[in-house]
């Protein structure tokens, strides 16, 4: 891996893309891939894929291109896949519950220790065996597992509040999937996981193919 | 409801947060709410608000704002929620199944017919008691059942090969959460939820304000 440079976030939500293409290519593909061919692959510019691909391995070769294994090395261990970040979750709803028991992430690296709701009848162990305990146990719980990242489902109204309840104990990084927006201080990152939103502009395309038939 | 008038994406993408705010109000807040206390109340610009709300209602009084109740009635009628969408989903993986399963897409009027998977060994019914069907099924399915939207959730490479025998067999907009580049004609709306760019944005940020501990 190259000394890590300042990388932007366009530049950071790109490599996932890259690292799925890369992990699930054929096993009989060639060992080797260039920045062109993965741009063709994937409909981006090649300069853009050069640029990205250099920033995160110094292993491409003119003419040859990447080797596959260590292209993806590279960009795992930079987007820290290799190390395991643990979270907690607020907000045990229907989407809380599927998160907590999604399996995926753990390809990413990301382990969600416990679930946490203010109702006490949604307490006790998911499908997946994940605890949940109610919300007056996040602050001893963040500190002893010192859990720096936080997950929150719950209904928008109630976002900034659980939020600030993480940052008071120790979270540095919210992914938030309300449909609200949360002030946080400078040091803390929110990333906001609108699906209401896409799935709106979704709906709207429909009606108005619909509309556009009547 | 105001007369239907072109609005842009950005628009579209906003109003679920409003309407979520405005759903998840106590019971006892006032019947009436004006655009700036939504402005304050999700830290957004009051003429913004002022405006994309206006888009969608004519319930609005000068001092007064607008009836609570009547503007949820009108944002979730613009927004199509009072019409159920019905969608397939290919990709009966870990995430497929999550939200296969996920009953919350009931309130945005997305109702998920059925999952589709290359692989033979996962059809059957999921624990929700939706069927999943192999691949083949697809085409059929949608016919019979006027299938406008397709979800997309299996491994990025094969993104575009579902994404095409979607739009060969009459889906219209796809909401992709393969970190996949899709091509599609222009008729065709594509909205990419890409979870892995999240991740991988607060990750990052956690291993840079690790490293700046050290």
């Amino acid at each position: 891996m190259v000394e890590r440079k300042e990388i932007s976030k366009s530049v950071l939500k790109r490599l996932p893309g890259y690292l799925t293409y890369l992990k699930n290519m054929p096993e009989d593909s060639p060992a080797h891939i260039s920045a062109t061919a993965l741009a063709n692959a994937l409909g981006m510019g090649e300069v853009q894929v050069r640029k990205d691909l250099a920033l995160v391995s110094d292993g491409g070769r003119p003419k040859i291109g990447y080797l596959r294994e260590g292209l993806i090395d590279d960009i795992e261990q930079f987007l820290g896949y290799d190390n395991t970040t643990d979270a907690v979750l607020v907000g045990a709803g229907k989407l809380g519950c599927a998160l907590l028991g999604y399996q995926g992430f753990d390809e990413y690296g990301l382990n969600i220790l416990a679930a946490f709701d203010a109702d006490e009848n949604k307490t006790g162990m998911d499908e997946s065996g994940k605890p949940i305990y109610t919300l007056d146990k996040l602050p001893l719980f963040c500190k002893t597992h010192k859990v720096l990242m936080g997950i929150i489902t719950v209904p928008s109204v109630h976002a900034q509040d659980v939020c600030d309840m993480m940052i008071a104990n120790g979270i540095k990084a919210v992914w938030n999937f309300a449909p609200a927006h949360l002030e946080v201080p400078e040091n803390i990152l929110v990333q906001t996981q609108n699906m209401a939103s896409s799935l709106a502009v979704l709906s709207m395309h429909l009606q108005a193919q619909m509309k556009s038939k009547d």
